[in-house]
């Protein structure tokens, strides 16, 4: 079956730093067909020469022109003209594009247009699965704005033609939580309130704002981050086992104990750092969190009692994003060895920008004394295959190409985080302001009582 | 107060390998006080010099005897003489020693006469625990003979002043078990018949009998090793928490669930090396086994109907001695990933050569597929401190000089283990021969209908 894919908003920086590049990988391991058909479309008069000539320039990576350009059109249009969407339609044809996918790499407030264009032209008729259509994050800036453009896609589009894209799903170590949970019988046993302390899910960010300022300023850390990647996580580390892996089966435990989870309002942290009001396009008055730190209850029988912790932020000391199973202490512990101040037993999911699996045990301390001492199990999963490791955006391409949906968030996932979100911040936003990521630290000691080892 | 330490057998291999660079590691470690008088007892006739000069030419590591010979004495005696111990009772008043160490590193047969000498000249006075006395491995050749031993000792000498020797559990990893499994919410969670499927310990020799055939042929790999060895190894895996990390309670425990183990005499595998009847001092028509393969059940709630595998042999593939915990498989593989063929959870307690712990677990396969593969987090002890894991003996003599009897066998524990073995024994004894590893493994498959991985 000869398949295309169209992006939309294609001169834009997920176009030319993750799509290109993602195709690129993908043609070069053999998983996109040598016929497949590459639409660029966008708002720019311009030639298909000139597109690869902006791509280049604005590159990172080193792609292999001379596979893609053959693929590529480059195609001009006005996303408010029906008759524009009625050319590409008869081109799809003349190409004899039997399986296609559409790709809105544009902001929110375009979703509802474009979809309706595709739908009125016949580019793409409901119910046919052979046609699909993708949208990037965020869906929507609210929950009253992801139901008003959700309620149009459905207008439009069966659930299974829309892919909501969350790119932190395509990465690695986040696909591998479910592994490590369900096929490890060490871990199986022992996850739940009984062992396991708390649950850390972090993703901290070196960059300021940088060229984002205009979108950043009206979403914040809260919509931007914890509403999708943090969620999402965190249904991943705490949903049941699902009855099989396939992706209905996935999201139905992933709704399930996102619906159980509640953050707690009084404890929610925001900051914003020192400069952001002079950032690029940002309001010199603005009130928007740059940083969140947030304590989330799940009211079931495997997780009562244990708080679910979130913390992300720019302008923090490094970037990290991990997954952080913190286990409670052993019970012998205080009266085998009541003087020893041990670390309790620690699973670290690292995300990015290692990934592996880290696990903190304790041991005796080499010697000849009978001391305990902490020891780190370390399993580099990047290292296991140089070059093998895929980004996330081409894993997710492929999904889609292939019509696996696991990856993809489902109408209810979106609506249940966006319904935690918006509980959560209706209380008085009170912003404190930090420099350094000590300042960060004393803020969260001040609210909580409390340090966590190794934030 | 000033120390001695008297070893009787100095002429022998375990002074010259063991004993010697266990001196000289502890005093450059200053744990042995520069005033000790080491006191090396023999038959031999000869000076200081002449055994100094013997004890290089044996030795293989190099040792600082500008440190160790001032503290030397050389003491010809005859055991069978009382004089000869009322000389020696008059030395060690006369140089002042106050703390003494008695160590008999002399075959068991000798154990009665010497221990008699040293109390009936008052060398050791019955309850004055500033004079201990340490016996080597075999403590006996068999239960009988273990028990008659021990009649004579409890006569001269309260049991806080009798030290037996096991010097594997001088080894880091063994000394490690009790805090992987009880500082570990993790493991201790985990480690019972609910998660764990057999437990398997391993003590693998390259080497041929070499110069003992004149004592292995009586005794066998099942009283040489097993009996010792591999049941205190046994014990310390499955062992209830004691109530402190004291060495009393520690052997509670341990006698406890030795208690509670029995070996399966039905399917005990013996094996003999092709080629061990010619070994030099054995008997052409040998019937000893050089090879054992038993499995054991223990009878109690943590642990019923998890089975325990013992494997020891000579001539074996390679050098190897190790605890395999062998986890069940997830609840949750079969059903979420049916068609995969993955390994199940292991923790493998390496103890030698290599000191370590290795956590076998699966995790996803790096790159776009979405199957399964295993990984191994890798904890090594030895490389932890270069210089800084001690020899066994080492460890043993610093606890001897200490008082600190947690390494040594209480005699509950060794009439324990003497129980199970002749228990098991009585059953005809039928050898197998083997060459290569493979034909173990074979006789194993045979016996058991089932290959375990990785033997």
């Amino acid at each position: 079956m000869k398949q295309g894919i169209m992006i939309f908003g294609s001169t834009g920086n997920l176009m030319y730093k993750k799509l290109i590049p993602a195709i690129d990988h993908l043609l070069k391991k053999g998983h996109i067909a040598e016929d497949t058909k590459i639409y660029a479309m966008a708002r720019r008069d311009c030639t298909l020469e000139d597109y690869i000539q902006d791509a280049k320039d604005n590159m990172i990576d080193d792609v292999n022109w001379d596979k893609i350009e053959p693929l590529m059109e480059y195609i001009i249009l006005d996303v408010n003209n029906v008759e524009d969407y009625k050319t590409i339609k008869t081109q799809i044809e003349d190409d004899g594009i039997e399986d296609l996918v559409i790709y809105l790499a544009v902001p929110p407030f375009l979703f509802p247009v474009i979809a309706k264009g595709i739908s009125e032209s016949g580019i793409i008729q409901k119910g046919d699965q052979t046609k699909r259509i993708v949208f990037e994050k965020p869906f929507g800036e609210d929950l009253a704005s992801a139901k008003s453009i959700n309620k149009d896609l459905w207008q439009y589009f069966d659930e299974k033609q829309i892919y909501r894209i969350d790119h932190y799903l395509g990465k690695e170590m986040i696909q591998n939580i479910l592994m490590v949970r369900f096929a490890n019988k060490i871990f199986e046993q022992v996850w739940n309130h009984e062992s396991i302390a708390y649950v850390m899910i972090v993703a901290k960010e070196e960059e300021s704002v940088l060229s984002r300022g205009n979108y950043y300023d009206k979403i914040g850390a809260l919509k931007d981050m914890l509403q999708s990647h943090l969620l999402q996580m965190a249904a991943l580390v705490a949903m049941e086992a699902p009855e099989t892996y396939t992706s209905e089966a996935i999201k139905e435990e992933k709704v399930a104990v996102l619906k159980a989870l509640k953050l707690v309002p009084k404890d929610i942290i925001l900051g914003q750092y020192k400069g952001y009001k002079k950032e690029d396009k940002v309001d010199p008055n603005s009130n928007t969190e740059t940083f969140v730190f947030a304590q989330a209850s799940i009211d079931n029988d495997r997780w009562r009692g244990v708080p679910f912790y979130f913390m992300t932020g720019k302008k923090l000391d490094e970037k990290r994003s991990e997954i952080i199973v913190q286990f409670k202490t052993s019970d012998k512990i205080n009266t085998m060895w009541p003087e020893e101040n041990t670390k309790n037993n620690r699973l670290q999911i690292e995300v990015a920008p290692d990934e592996g699996v880290v696990f903190q045990f304790n041991v005796k301390n080499p010697g000849l004394s009978n001391k305990l001492t902490s020891a780190k199990l370390d399993y580099c999963h990047s290292c296991q295959a140089v070059d093998n490791t895929p980004e996330a955006y081409e894993r997710l391409l492929l999904d889609l190409l292939k019509q696996n949906r696991t990856l993809f968030t489902r109408w209810d996932e979106i609506e249940t985080t966006w319904t935690i979100v918006e509980k959560a911040s209706k209380r008085r936003r009170t912003l404190f302001t930090y420099d350094t990521f000590d300042d960060v630290k004393e803020e969260i000691i001040n609210q909580y009582g409390e340090a966590f080892d190794d934030l």
